[in-house]
């Protein structure tokens, strides 16, 4: 099946998150507002937007946070979707069962139907983002979602770091790579490492809409969360890189910001016969790419 | 099996060729021996140095430049490993059989050993750049060879636009990825599209570092080749980059140069251990790897 042709514009909401899950919410509505005003098309907030980044620590009470699938945000989105003829990305903490919860993201159409949805599959565990406590790794694979103006997939924060991801995802003809993120620096490690972890991130995202000849849409949260010297620093500077890894926008890092793109399927159709890597791909060589480590 | 600890020194070669092979070879000869007197432990010369890059056009007559394996090539650069006690990364236009022509890259030992062979295996056809007319793809994967120095990798030329040949040979712990390079601008694109160009080049090379953790090593050929207008300007700017993506070492676009750069398994096992990517790789997932395209 073929995908759209026409131009189409993507949304990121840059936000900062609050203690409190409604006030959240509430204000991810109203940006999401703001960037379909501005005329985005393709809207998404920035992962787990209804909390701050629990995942600092290890408490079975942030479990409490978790909502199942129909719940309260997708319901929202649902709303929002319809109403504003948009397609919205969200994300959300997924109670799945007692037990078993995932960092999920979900794709609403224009008409308000989930046209699909997406459980991180990469889940991280490092000081200060003890993921692995909190989320199941997802069993839904890398797939693309059709929507009313373009076809996306969404990968989750973490998945930014694994080609394979992009890869599987660019195979599926998605057009834009959506990553809903939280990332940030460790006060401690800002002055000697913040600016060359941004860099590698950035890079490494920038590498993947090259690889694949598509866009790529981060959309991080931003501001302090935690205590002094041991919380974190969300770093913003979402942005979105074209077919050739060009950057096309950018927020800055220090606060909340809407940034509207228009991306367009010719010059990814440009890009991809004026260097054709996916016509040229070893399929019958990349078997090893399943295993751990080749001994 | 666990590869070496100790630092090592990589040294590449970016160098002009002209139409006389044994005049590049003479060249190349001379070069690898002053990166051997600057320190260089493991050396890397372009891929295809011993000609011009005959595959701006389509000829039989330039099939006559091809040798076997062993050949006039590798016979010297095994006397050279030998002698100058370094390992040594050679490129051939390798004549395999009556009709079966590869774009092959040879690593030899310390001890004038051959360690490996590599045959490119993804393959160009492009204006000005008609490989695909030229060499039958490799059948050898994409492994590691063990040196005195180091565990390395040799992928050649387009290979570095593609995430999953630089992912096997990381799997394969490859602590340096050697691309033996040829690329250039046309020269009626160079003003408008040069600079993205050379951008995505580089960053998608980065991208392989950061993604895996280990060095990458992109030895361009660097001068002009043809017809004025019609010819190919190759753009040298050979670099290496460091295991989270900083590039360490940078040649000029306009002439010849080596670069000698120091390389830690310290470092690289520090980025892994702090950015652990390959401990979470979702190998029960990435079976779509060796499809075509997901319909």
């Amino acid at each position: 099946m073929d995908v759209q042709r026409s131009k189409f514009r993507i949304g990121l909401i840059q936000m900062a998150c609050s203690l409190d899950p409604n006030e959240n919410l509430a204000k991810a509505e109203w940006r999401i507002r703001e960037a379909a005003a501005k005329g985005a098309q393709i809207v998404c907030v920035p992962e787990l937007f209804r909390s701050q980044y629990f995942c600092r620590e290890q408490n079975t009470a942030w479990f409490d946070l978790a909502e199942p699938i129909p719940g309260p945000t997708s319901e929202s989105f649902t709303r929002l979707a319809r109403e504003l003829r948009i397609a919205l990305i969200g994300s959300v903490f997924e109670r799945r069962a007692a037990g078993v919860y995932h960092n999920t993201a979900l794709v609403f159409d224009a008409d308000g139907s989930l046209a699909g949805t997406y459980r991180k599959m990469h889940i991280p565990e490092d000081p200060l983002y003890y993921e692995k406590y909190y989320f199941t790794p997802g069993d839904l694979g890398f797939g693309s979602f059709d929507t009313r103006y373009a076809r996306v997939a969404v990968l989750v924060c973490w998945d930014q770091w694994y080609p394979e991801a992009a890869r599987l995802a660019a195979l599926a003809q998605a057009q834009v790579l959506f990553y809903p993120t939280a990332i940030g620096w460790h006060p401690s490690e800002k002055a000697q490492l913040g600016a060359s972890q941004h860099d590698a991130w950035q890079t490494i995202q920038r590498g993947h809409a090259i690889a694949n000849g598509l866009y790529v849409a981060a959309v991080n949260r931003v501001g302090y969360e935690g205590p002094p010297e041991h919380g974190l620093e969300f770093w913003g500077q979402s942005f979105v890189a074209g077919p050739f890894g060009q950057v096309l926008a950018e927020a800055s890092p220090a606060g909340e910001e809407i940034l509207v793109v228009e991306c367009d399927p010719r010059l990814m159709e440009d890009v991809r016969r004026n260097w054709p890597f996916l016509r040229d791909r070893r399929i019958d060589a990349y078997s090893g790419l399943s295993s751990r480590v080749i001994d």
